[in-house]
């Protein structure tokens, strides 16, 4: 059964089959946020904060970190991004780019064991990345797709992603330290992406045995009510054996959705974590009113 | 690939893998609900109607009737319940007790093809059922228990199903016409009840090619936040292959939990369902203010 385990300085959280699900807030991202962007550009980080200290509050697990901005020094701004994240919680985070430099200038600020994000199995990309990933012990996403663009077909997908896998062998990076993203497109351009995707999960986790993440936000892209199509989705992926997201823990109903799957799928023992997250505050006497509910609702902060 | 096709007068539903999840409302039934159960012993069906309507319009495709009321004449009350929910909806109705008279009273009221809730794979209770099935040409729910009770082993359940669906083609019967009830326990007595069900659910679909049924409005009982259990629940259900369920369409939030389950599931072609229940009123320029938007509500009804 793989375990992926991710730290902190201070803190472990571990993807696995038997375990809750992993949420990673994908907040801390410039790509479509000019204002975060020109911020960060400037050494702000104020809002890079408050996103982090926010996603943390709604349920997150880890985050993931990004500096994507065009023009902009990459390298320094990931690893400043990562300190100071690190420095208001203590939850493990994701490093996030396409620029090598930046994924190795992240890793070297980081303290812990992080998840890169990510490897694709363009051979150029994987011979980059994965000794990197090997040298900071770290664990590292796998994107389904190679030099030819993503498949549409869901078997070519699992052969990409086993691939990736065993070349990850050969760097001296174990299977659980491989988590699979099996590529969500949006449904509304491809009826089929759901179902493909459900599969594809099963067979990753039956076959292949890996721990798997997904960006599971755009699945709903260009419909009416989009929300409510993600907070449908997560369940769903739940059910099919995902481990992991990347998602936005702020979404309304998107935490609670995925808290409930945790507890339908048996990774709540005794439904506790969902009992101490959402039961009512105790009835404290009928004198003292709204003043007792004030009382008990300060406890469960 | 298994279609069950039920019908009123004037209206046909089909429970089957590549369509629209059927969502069956549970409100028609007195057992516990006093006042209802009151009002139907005197003869006084508008709550029934009330509830008939407000579960079609919020989405329900067929309707569950039930007259279990200790003491009363159940097979009259179900009878006149049916005519009165058939004269005032066109949706078809799910025929639920467990006296024999009852049902045979409701399917003779009945106009159209009925599904008859339920049998369970006790001798004497398929020995008495499915010859009424038979004889009115209904479907049947398929509750798999038997003389010894409810097995909490998933493989026992889905023998006890197959027992049924082969009982009922002795009775001439088609197992299309059989949908099976795996039964949900509460998910806080059984952290297990979940997934068994989930597995149960894949099996029945891949293996005896049925269409499923549950009462899905329990799983969460004597849990807070229950609403939000169900609501992930559903979706859950309908990636593992569950095709319907007995449930409360007036749920805030659980409609939209399907719908967006059945885009998902490429269940609802081109999200055609989806984009027509939720898009936005369009724009009609911007002088007509308010009253534009109050006429574009309208056309949505």
């Amino acid at each position: 059964m793989s375990r992926t385990v991710l730290s902190s300085a201070s803190k472990e959280v571990i993807i696995g089959f038997d375990q809750p699900f992993v949420m990673i807030g994908e907040r801390i991202n410039p790509t479509g946020r000019k204002l975060l962007a020109a911020e960060m550009m400037e050494g702000d980080y104020s809002r890079v904060q408050a996103d982090a200290l926010a996603q943390v509050e709604a349920g997150a697990q880890m985050l993931d970190v990004n500096a994507g901005i065009p023009l902009a020094d990459e390298p320094k701004i990931l690893a400043e991004v990562v300190q100071l994240v690190q420095s208001v919680t203590d939850v493990p985070l994701c490093i996030d780019s396409s620029i090598i430099e930046a994924l190795e200038s992240g890793l070297a600020a980081y303290q812990g064991r992080a998840l890169v994000n990510s490897t694709t199995a363009e051979s150029e990309v994987m011979e980059r990345v994965l000794p990197l990933v090997k040298k900071y012990d770290a664990a590292v996403v796998a994107i389904s797709n190679d030099e030819t663009g993503i498949s549409e077909d869901p078997d070519e997908r699992f052969k990409i992603a086993k691939l990736i896998v065993e070349r990850a062998q050969d760097h001296g990076i174990k299977p659980q330290d491989v988590v699979v993203d099996p590529l969500v497109m949006p449904i509304g351009a491809i009826n089929s992406a759901g179902k493909d995707v459900f599969r594809l999960i099963r067979r990753l986790r039956e076959e292949l045995g890996v721990n798997t993440t997904c960006g599971a936000s755009n699945v709903g892209f260009g419909l009416p009510n989009r929300h409510a199509i993600n907070n449908s989705f997560l369940p769903m992926l739940q059910c099919a054996g995902m481990t992991s997201a990347i998602l936005n823990p702020l979404h309304e109903g998107l935490v609670p959705a995925i808290k409930a799957a945790d507890v339908l799928n048996g990774n709540d023992p005794n439904c506790a974590n969902w009992i101490k997250t959402y039961r009512e505050p105790p009835a404290e006497g009928e004198g003292e009113g709204r003043g007792g509910r004030r009382g008990s609702r300060r406890r469960r902060g």
